[in-house]
């Protein structure tokens, strides 16, 4: 059972969607990596902040999947992040209602003493200096880093995300993203010329079209399992990171082998996560599900020809 | 050693993209999947109509191939097929510039007599009523008819275009192609609806993300090989259904497993159509490449999670 630090946001979401919308519902990246790691038997902690209108039954919800908050500040009289968008017909778009940062706008991660040898750290989308504070607070080198981050930052932060994407292992990222990193529309380049930006692994995620792990000349790719119906995509990219990182965090093997298996994982879960509003499939789901699924991902994507 | 009727335009192309521009050269469906077909140990026969403006160069490259082109009809004064089409930067996109039916106008397809028995028709993409004539022209019904189409034959023939759909086995068609022909927006819901059109297999092409192959609560998957550069797509399409079409007929094995082989090798062979313009390819192409590609196809799909 290996230690995975997860850093990122807990947030209030406001979804609107071709299926019906919501009021302030959980949302954040920490929530949805959580959720999702937590499948796995990991050691996992949120380091994040709120305000005090965050309200303990979500506290509670995420300790009880075993996730330790000792690393989420509680800030009094502050105000929790809050999002809300509005996706199009073709569930792949979406409009940007409103960002409230909040408390959000002057974090300090500060990372628990004992998590401070984790063998995983995922860190998830925030503003790339709060991502390197945390990297330079560990004790030792983790085994795996990952970062997760979006354009925003490319327009907004670039030198500093530059900074912190020397220091990690593994980037996900989406594919506009990538090509707006590198400046290259093929993928497999792009690819190319993020090896050389610092990290030695690139999952290019693709949303319904699946996910593409890149290492060296190698090239993974895992689809998105045909959904009748998609309902909202919101947090389906954390919930393949965290479903990503919690497998290999839990396996404690950072094999390029193993971390296919991690990419399936993270693909699986991902497909229930756009299955409700919010985290509601992800609360839900249990085991017997999640196996059933794999099954699956097998049928998907095994085949069998003989090859010398 | 099965045999395979190929129905399906002989034609002239010109390509302009963003890597240049030819001049005519030799495409349409029946070449392409002619093409790809002769890469598996086929007995493959073309029915198709060109003027006498098509070059014996062009005849000796299919009969060198070892396909049969006894039931192409040459016309006297006649013109062949010409397309002309221009690639947008993505690589996804394409305006048509010129479509001169020519010959291709009064197409009455004759099936030679000893391929009235093939165990394969693959027919393609073509006016639905001269499809549906060559099955008429059957004398005993063929182990698999596959059809592939275009939004062109929905827009104006969908009465025709569904009445040979009734008749066949499995339809190629992409995304949007399949989207319109159901009015579902999911594929899972679009390839439900096609199959009680007829077709109880259902191949949906999504080009650079890869091909789905449905069959009743079955689904398969087969992603595009990552490129570093897509440099003509014209002819991927066939070159898939060629692939697929002359797998099944070598094999002689029209099973839902080896119809997943044969979704493999079609995007196999199509990976390689892309790399060049027009034919010239598919043209050079060796066992040797054809074979190491495969392997990569593995290497991209395959993965090695334990389940119960």
């Amino acid at each position: 059972m290996g230690k995975l630090l997860i850093v990122g946001s807990l947030a209030f979401d406001a979804i609107e969607s071709p299926f019906g919308k919501t009021d302030k519902i959980l949302g954040g990246a920490a929530t949805f990596i959580g959720l999702a790691a937590s499948k796995f038997d990991v050691d996992a902690a949120i380091v994040s902040v709120v305000g005090d209108d965050f309200p303990q039954k979500y506290f509670d919800l995420l300790t009880s999947r075993n996730i330790d908050l000792s690393g989420v500040e509680v800030v009094k009289g502050g105000k929790t992040f809050f999002w809300s968008g509005k996706y199009h017909n073709d569930m792949n778009t979406r409009d940007t209602l409103i960002t409230e940062l909040n408390t959000l706008a002057d974090f300090n991660p500060i990372v628990p003493e004992n998590y401070k040898d984790a063998a995983v750290v995922m860190l998830g989308n925030l503003h790339p200096s709060v991502q390197l504070s945390v990297i330079n607070q560990m004790k030792k080198r983790p085994k795996l880093i990952i970062l997760d981050t979006m354009n925003f930052w490319m327009d907004n932060t670039l030198d500093e995300l530059l900074a912190v994407i020397k220091e990690i292992d593994v980037i996900t990222i989406n594919d506009e993203e990538a090509r707006q990193l590198t400046g290259e529309y093929s993928l497999v380049k792009a690819a190319e010329k993020i090896h050389t930006m610092g990290p030695k692994y690139v999952v290019i995620k693709k949303g319904e079209h699946g996910a593409l792990l890149f290492h060296d000349q190698h090239i993974f790719f895992a689809p998105a399992l045909p959904l009748e119906e998609v309902f909202d995509p919101t947090g389906a990219g954390d919930t393949f990171a965290g479903g990503f990182a919690g497998y290999l965090a839990a396996t404690e093997n950072i094999s390029f082998e193993n971390m296919k298996n991690a990419v399936i994982h993270g693909s699986n879960l991902a497909s229930f996560s756009v299955e409700k509003f919010g985290t509601e499939r992800m609360q839900a789901l249990d085991k017997t599900e999640v196996d059933s699924r794999l099954h699956q991902f097998k049928a998907l994507t095994q085949f069998n020809i003989e090859l010398q």
